[in-house]
């Protein structure tokens, strides 16, 4: 497993070794003591995948304390921008987000810590993968609108499909008055 | 979720609630409190994810105690005939198997437990992935032949490719000489 740290402490790419012979391929895609090992958190509670026509943009997403998540995000199949957003309030890097471009021919990953936005638009047909430190709790669920003027995201494309409900995600300094000066 | 019994203590089939959207769909493929209410493990420390071209056959494998394997077995691109053998010594089903026809459009899901032998064979080119309740332990290996002739298995297709390692597996009499009349 090949680990790439990000300018933003905590937030890191993962490239498993994928074993090749006649048959296809094989990789381990998790692995507990190694990942414990890489500072990675000791459990997953729940895995989630979506299937995302090319040009779907999902986010900015997060849930509130208690019920922050943790994430561990891949690509099963296509390509996609992945987007994380540091928003823990105490970081030096706070507002700041890194791009990761998982493709499902790399078996890349990243782990995104708890306290983050995370969002991907679907640059090709795409089937994502991930798996989070905590459950699903639609009352924590929270966001930051994708096209937000002070995090000015380069999404790498014009017009994504976006769901109704991420159309009415907040911007930044409402969500975050505090913290844009 | 939808939950269906086999004949086969312990042994089911997880057919997950899918949502669709004009964006493609989503849905949980494992949530730990809703699994753990359904008698599934606490914990699953390994995910591992194969490709398989048209007509490749994996198994029969399992992993010798303390390094039993339980198995939450899915696609997620294509389609595979998924084997498990009941090898539990004090099973009243020892020697049995059940398939399971494992299709990415279904997002369906098997459960094996420890103790059972399990493989599959690709129908179509096929990504396959699964969980484990316990590490890869390689000098644990161990397995049954895929053609044997006690178990007797359908496998649907004649020629199957199979690795030389799994050629060299033993069949069901000399594993479990006590267990076939
Ligand atoms: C996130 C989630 C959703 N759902 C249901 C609710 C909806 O009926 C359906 C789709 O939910 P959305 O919130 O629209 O999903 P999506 O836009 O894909 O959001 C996800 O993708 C980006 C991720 O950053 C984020 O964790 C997650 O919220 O699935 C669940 O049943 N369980 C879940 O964990
Ligand atoms: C099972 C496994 C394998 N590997 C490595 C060893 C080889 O270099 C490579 C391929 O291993 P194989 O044993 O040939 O994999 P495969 O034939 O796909 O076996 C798997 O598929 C069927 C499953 O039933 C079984 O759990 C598992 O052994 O991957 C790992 O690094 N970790 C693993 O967990």
């Amino acid at each position: 497993m090949q680990v790439r740290k990000t300018a933003i402490e905590g937030l890191i790419e993962l490239i498993p070794r994928v074993f090749e012979d006649e048959r296809g391929h094989f990789f381990e895609s998790y692995n507990k003591p190694l990942f414990v090992s890489l500072g990675l958190p000791m459990e997953f509670v729940q895995d989630n995948q979506s299937f995302s026509v090319k040009g779907v943009l999902r986010g900015l997403h997060m849930q509130h304390e208690p019920f922050a998540q943790g994430k561990l995000v891949r690509v099963m199949s296509g390509q996609v921008l992945d987007v994380a957003v540091d928003l823990r309030p105490d970081s030096p890097t706070f507002g700041q987000y890194e791009t990761f471009l998982l493709d499902a021919k790399l078996a890349n990953m990243a782990y995104i810590p708890e306290g983050f936005a995370h969002g991907f638009v679907a640059l090709e047909d795409s089937v994502f993968s991930y798996k989070c430190t905590n459950i699903y709790h639609k009352a924590s669920e929270s966001g930051i609108i994708w096209n937000d003027p002070d995090l000015n995201i380069n999404w790498g494309i014009a017009n994504p499909i976006v769901s109704e409900k991420d159309q009415e995600l907040k911007p930044l300094r409402e969500v975050f008055p505090q913290a844009v000066v």
